[in-house]
């Protein structure tokens, strides 16, 4: 029906395959001389619902962390950016069922109340145990759960692929399922050999999701043994590109936090941000969490749709970003989606109302994969083709600008009448 | 249940009566020397409702305008914006079905078309006849419906109520009511004695408002003697109170435009910016297109509650008005009110998440008048008592920085299951 051929997307894959990486089991215990547990500690009024996880390096190991922007930050915020800053930990404590935020003095004690009994329990300075929580903003997190949790769930921990399992049950809310990932791949070691690295982790979140640093509750493993520089660094770049990238309803969390322990248990020398292993385990992490990132957008609250929203041809980074961000939180692009509409003239909108430069009349616009808009006027397009399309999980929105070099994809979700369900009433 | 106060909101009412301005009948023709119409000329697939809205005034007179931001700015308002420019005109010609969005030269032709044949219908100069449209965004714009709408229209023309109606009637799209206002006052003649004039209008718009500049599309009109420059402070001034200050769900229009036609027919001196009678005359304006605004809100696609959040105490009014939009933007807000859940938090997040400094331990929240957050902290609450405040059909969410004191207030809605079906497939 058309004559036009379709966008040529230049952003790259998030490829681990590229970097020699392949999908391998365990979560975030794939990496050596990691464990993980996740029990039901009372947190939540359901006591067939895990609430609480742990994950436990066998040692303190090397550690980086992310952090929301939000400034209602949260309490374990606070104290686990605090805890984090010399590099190193041993432990990450996680609790669902209240998120601890807004919750002032009280809040702070709670939040290092959990990180002293974790502490406790694995000899081990609280210093060196992170913490993180999520659930109702507002509310005094009870403490009395950690007295008989923590113990359980030093008890529970497991190297094998069901405590990360476990633990990464412990921390949904809304989420429809456990999102798990784990990457093994083959680097030089520094020696003149190669050594096997691996990379897991799991995630939370499905609402109040347009993270700003990190996305609600991350934790990663690898034991490429990073210095605490080069686990910064890698996280810092591995985030940026891939939970930063996602956003389901553009509220930014007050507890958004991405943890990254390094146990350094693969072996082989140190590696920091010139080593030639580095370029492998960033591109291993950033392939692990955006993989996460895209579980995030494809459990959306209410979601029935991901959506990938490309950018190109914007003038700068920050141009395409903001014009992604637009057209991916547009409650009339995301409402069209649900309803299997190719309404490009709201892609159109998104992307006019954000204030970023660009001429309408250069404007390019494919939606799954189709051209619908050239040179800003409609490209006719067959319907019965596109409702064909819209039956696939995935769909694609990608805009040329034709204003300048820069590029940038960004994930999403639709906006479903579950959406409006899930929130209309999330306290009772 | 609380020993608190609740929040005393500093903002200046719109209040038409301060400057002696009541409310009275007619619509846009309680101007004098304003006539209106409303037909159905064949632009929307239903004959039974009226798609061509026509405005004019017995004679050329002054005219000022705002449009719309969106780099997608649809042909309407680029051949609009030329023709107010010398600051007179004396026809308004609108049309629901078609937002003439998005069409290149081809939309150009046919907005000049429109203007063209009310011209030759009244005997004046294209130049002086301005245009607009709303519908769909991305499909040519069919002029055949002009050729018998447009003498329809002019055969229609009435200078009461009725007229004003069924204009406000035919530019109605997803609105489940037309919106009109009429105000009524005396002014200084600038002669000695007082002459009473009248402000009266109407407005569209539902979705896909989030206006910069103005509203989708809104036809004002006074008798008042404004000279060209005073009329278009005048409308600037209040579209910056009103208008700007409404979001539905934080998408702008291609289309938004705000017309003000001043015939002079209430006698007196002309009316410049230093005149006596001119701040009466903003007032009664900005009144009047707050009513319209706060009709928009209310009326918001799907909702059930108009919401108005007031933020004080911010450093800036830009800070004010950031923290209001992603307040009234936010979907975990809006779903919590369509809930009836008194959820504090979530206002709190969105205040938190939009980059404005201010320090969350200093912050207070009011929600439907009741003290809910102090200090940062939660403030316990009686429930029952918020689920009868709910029932109201207005909520107020009122939030004090203490970073400042800056002040704005934002009209909005909820977000509700009929906003997902209505825009699910709206092109069906």
């Amino acid at each position: 029906m058309t004559s036009f051929e379709p966008l040529r997307v230049p952003v790259a894959p998030d490829d681990a395959a590229a970097f020699g990486f392949a999908p391998c089991e365990g979560g975030v215990c794939a990496a050596a001389g990691v464990r993980a547990a996740g029990v039901s500690a009372g947190f939540r009024k359901n006591p067939n619902r895990l609430d609480l996880a742990l994950v436990v390096a066998d040692e303190p190991c090397v550690a980086a962390a992310t952090f929301t922007t939000n400034r209602f930050c949260a309490a374990p915020v606070t104290v686990s950016r605090a805890h984090v800053a010399d590099g190193h930990a041993r432990a990450i404590v996680l609790n669902s069922g209240n998120a601890n935020a807004a919750t002032g003095e009280p809040g702070l004690a709670a939040a290092r109340a959990a990180c002293d009994a974790v502490a406790a329990e694995l000899g081990c300075d609280a210093d060196d145990v992170l913490v993180a929580s999520t659930g109702v903003i507002g509310v005094l997190l009870d403490t009395a759960p950690y007295a008989a949790g923590v113990p359980a769930a030093v008890a529970a921990l497991s190297a094998d692929a069901a405590g990360a399992h476990d633990a990464a049950c412990a921390v949904m809310t809304t989420d429809t399922h456990p999102k798990e990932v784990a990457l093994a791949g083959r680097v030089p070691d520094g020696r003149g050999g190669e050594v096997t690295v691996h990379v897991g982790g799991f995630v939370k979140g499905s609402g109040m999701i347009q993270p700003n640093m990190a996305t609600m509750l991350a934790v990663l493993a690898t034991d490429a043994p990073l210095t605490a520089e080069a686990a910064a660094a890698a996280l810092r770049a591995a985030v940026g590109e891939s939970f930063n990238k996602v956003t389901v309803d553009s509220d930014t969390s007050t507890n958004d936090s991405c943890f990254l322990l390094a146990t350094g248990a693969a072996g082989g020398e140190r590696i920091g941000c010139d080593s030639p292993a580095y370029p492998a385990v960033v591109g291993a992490l950033r392939a692990a969490c955006s993989e996460l990132a895209r579980q995030i957008a494809a459990d959306g609250e209410g979601a029935t749709k991901l959506v990938t929203v490309t950018v190109m041809g914007a003038a700068s980074d920050a141009d395409a970003d903001t014009v992604a961000r637009a057209i991916a939180n547009s409650p009339l692009v995301k409402t069209a989606i649900f309803g299997h509409d190719a309404n490009w003239g709201r892609v159109a909108m998104a992307a006019g109302k954000c204030g970023v430069a660009f001429d309408q009349e250069r404007v390019d616009i494919d939606l799954l994969g189709v051209p619908v808009c050239r040179a800003g006027l409609t490209v006719p397009m067959d319907e019965d083709d596109m409702l064909r399309r819209f039956d696939e999980p995935e769909v694609a929105i990608t805009v040329d600008l034709h204003a300048g070099d820069a590029c940038t994809r960004v994930w999403t979700c639709d906006l479903t009448h579950d959406y409006v369900t899930i929130n209309g009433d999330y306290r009772t």
